[in-house]
């Protein structure tokens, strides 16, 4: 299913041109416009998701093997050193084109750091109480 | 297969105790003792892979919808509005155990930005020489 207002179907479904790096039936992987380094890409499934929370888990599994694949093309092609696989849910989580991606940002010696947050701390009796209410959720 | 030596063999298996938000056949789900925001979860199949570069295709499908559905979780037990899902390979990438692991954030109105970068500038000569080396290890 596609949504005919979604820039991201459009790109994905090969209307609007994109730099290339993969497509499948089901995905188009594209250079990022405004990457976070040098041969950062997004996957996109070609129907439409909007986020994590709606993607089937073929789908899933179909994502994230092809975002490894990807950062190992990176590490042979680019000479990255590393890659991180972020993906946002939600506009508080940076979310800005609500249509399903995942960004593969390859690392470089020496280069930035992205994804990366500090580390915060933990009172016990907090977290036994936020793990009781997740497992319940998730159970 | 696992690995004697890896502490997070040793905490997906229950050898080490954590607080477990989930758990099946395949992995453990437990709250981050670092927490980038309250509810940071990691993902930790029971198996030992290094990063996701090992992961078979199934095992992704698997570990990539669970973020989804604790994702979800967080949003309706915990507030967030929003989540990331972030996955690191190599030590330029912030990966600081080598055992593949998936981060779930829970975003919370106002809160800290995480995973955020600063997007950068593209040349497009330099990027469709880019999409052609990956093309092609791709293809």
């Amino acid at each position: 299913m596609r949504d005919e207002n979604c820039i991201f179907c459009k790109i994905a479904n090969g209307e609007i041109p994109s730099s290339t790096v993969y497509e499948d039936e089901e995905f188009r992987a594209i250079l990022d416009l405004g990457p976070a380094s040098k041969g950062h890409t997004l996957i996109l499934p070609k129907e439409h998701f909007r986020d994590l929370t709606e993607l089937p888990e073929d789908w899933c599994g179909k994502a994230l093997f092809l975002a490894g694949r990807i950062g190992s093309a990176m590490k042979k092609e680019l000479g990255a050193a590393g890659f991180n696989v972020v993906q946002n849910n939600g506009t508080e989580a940076g979310q800005t084109v609500f249509h399903f991606h995942v960004h593969v940002i390859p690392r470089y010696e020496n280069g930035p750091k992205i994804a990366a947050w500090e580390p915060g701390t933990t009172v016990p009796e907090e977290q036994a109480e936020i793990a009781e209410k997740l497992k319940n959720a998730l159970s």
